[in-house]
């Protein structure tokens, strides 16, 4: 049975007896709205640690005014469920108030890989994140933290918030969950109809594609300038990017080291991302 | 004998075996050059702690490009020898490259406290201390850190930071240590010429009769208005600012409130700063 805290006295408190007790404790930071995509991060977590923490917290601090803060699916017995299920040890639901009380003034930055990308559709976002994990990593203080390579761009912000700030946890990244078509699980595909996900599944066969391309030695740019128009091709209104990088440190990709192509396109009101690695030649 | 240890993990290790023994381990965060005013710091820590742990790192983020890091007093052997006479247990002088390492690319941003006074005239300080703070903060895990009042908005900030970030350790603010004739200790001090010492002995006087004025129910405004004109009086070239403020939030200061009275003043190229106390009428 999942226990159920809300507030950083009583994560604190179980936290402090199982370290007491020599247990390896993982975090599993979210947002709710649980899919097989988180359940494969628990799963990981399980493997690895002696105790398995979920958080559950939409965080108002990585939407923007213009973005669906209010409207981003909150199912909070059906995640409980999900975590008892899995087999998770505590969940952490901690009201907006706990996370941030009133007077709350302090923001971390993280430069390096938050730079483009993401960054030039959602300027304040990774700001929320990085505010909101490093709130989490002092909180619950874990020896191991998993995160969905899905958010591919947010992992590495994530990895670099560690590394800067010294804080001892490790990140580890766990690999994508997909349907059988290979649409990456994500609780905005909620808000999709039937069309709009048809059109949707097409969107990692773009990327796969120009991957093996950029694998295979094609150009850059040309290869880029496809998979933006394959993706149009297939039903999405809007390409925010689809651009090849580094993968670690998302600096500009480069053929001899490991790579990711990172998309973002909207269908209607929906706004999906997606990435796939590019092997280095 | 006062350890010394330069690295983060040497730092860590040395911490961990205290707590697994049980003991309460303080921090007192230094630039050193240090002097009776940080060694009352020290004092204070070992007081209320079992261990007592002082950095001693120039911080350069918290300079501005045109400030005085490149001469800012550095003398590790005299103030190891003064950790030693204080009975500090451990002294951490990391490099620079340790604090901040290749890429380093992450900030911590703390509103509230920081609003005005010093941060009108040196904007990225506060980014700076509360960086390093919070990364000290991480790294040493100390129960306890204990600042001087002296730098009395970096006080507020330290404290808002921690709140903030809920970072586990509790923050005293301890007395500034003054000279005979009421100058404050700092660091800077050691700039100023035998003309200027008698000019910056003022300082403090002109702050005791304001806050003095102030507790009789003096008008506000022309307190602060003939503070600046007696700083001025007294040898002072430039008055950064003379402003009576809320003493926990920084906000305006009230009379029914509890007060600081706080200055910045220049003497030549030496910036000096000061605070004392308005009681709530």
């Amino acid at each position: 049975m999942t226990s159920v805290v809300e507030t950083i006295a009583a994560l604190r408190a179980q936290v402090q007896a199982w370290r007491a007790e020599g247990l390896k404790v993982a975090l599993v930071p979210t947002m709710g709205a649980l899919h097989d995509g988180h359940v494969s991060l628990m799963r990981a977590a399980l493997e690895r640690a002696d105790r398995c923490i979920v958080s559950i917290f939409v965080n108002p601090r990585q939407f923007a005014p213009t973005e669906d803060l209010d409207k981003y699916p909150r199912q909070l017995a059906l995640d409980l469920e999900k975590l008892d299920h899995a087999g998770v040890h505590l969940a952490f639901t901690p009201g907006v108030d706990e996370v941030y009380p009133q007077g709350f003034a302090t923001a971390i930055s993280v430069g390096g890989p938050s730079a483009g990308l993401e960054t030039d559709f959602r300027p304040a976002f990774f700001d929320g994140v990085a505010t909101v994990v490093g709130k989490l990593f002092i909180q619950a203080a874990p020896d191991l933290a998993v995160f969905g390579e899905k958010d591919y761009q947010q992992l590495c912000v994530v990895k670099k918030l560690c590394r800067d700030l010294d804080l001892p946890v490790e990140v580890l990244g766990s690999p994508t969950i997909r349907d059988a078509e290979g649409l990456a699980m994500s609780s905005r595909n909620a808000y999709l109809s039937a069309a709009e996900l048809d059109m949707a599944r097409q969107l990692n066969k773009v990327l796969r594609k120009a991957a093996t391309a950029l694998e295979d030695g094609a150009d850059e740019a040309s290869t880029m300038a496809s998979a933006r128009q394959a993706i149009l091709a297939a039903g999405f209104d809007v390409v925010d990017y689809v651009e090849a990088r580094e993968s670690v440190t998302l600096a500009p990709w480069r053929k001899d080291r490991d790579g990711r192509v990172l998309v973002a396109a909207r269908l209607g009101k929906t706004r999906l991302i997606d990435n796939v690695e590019v092997a280095a030649r």
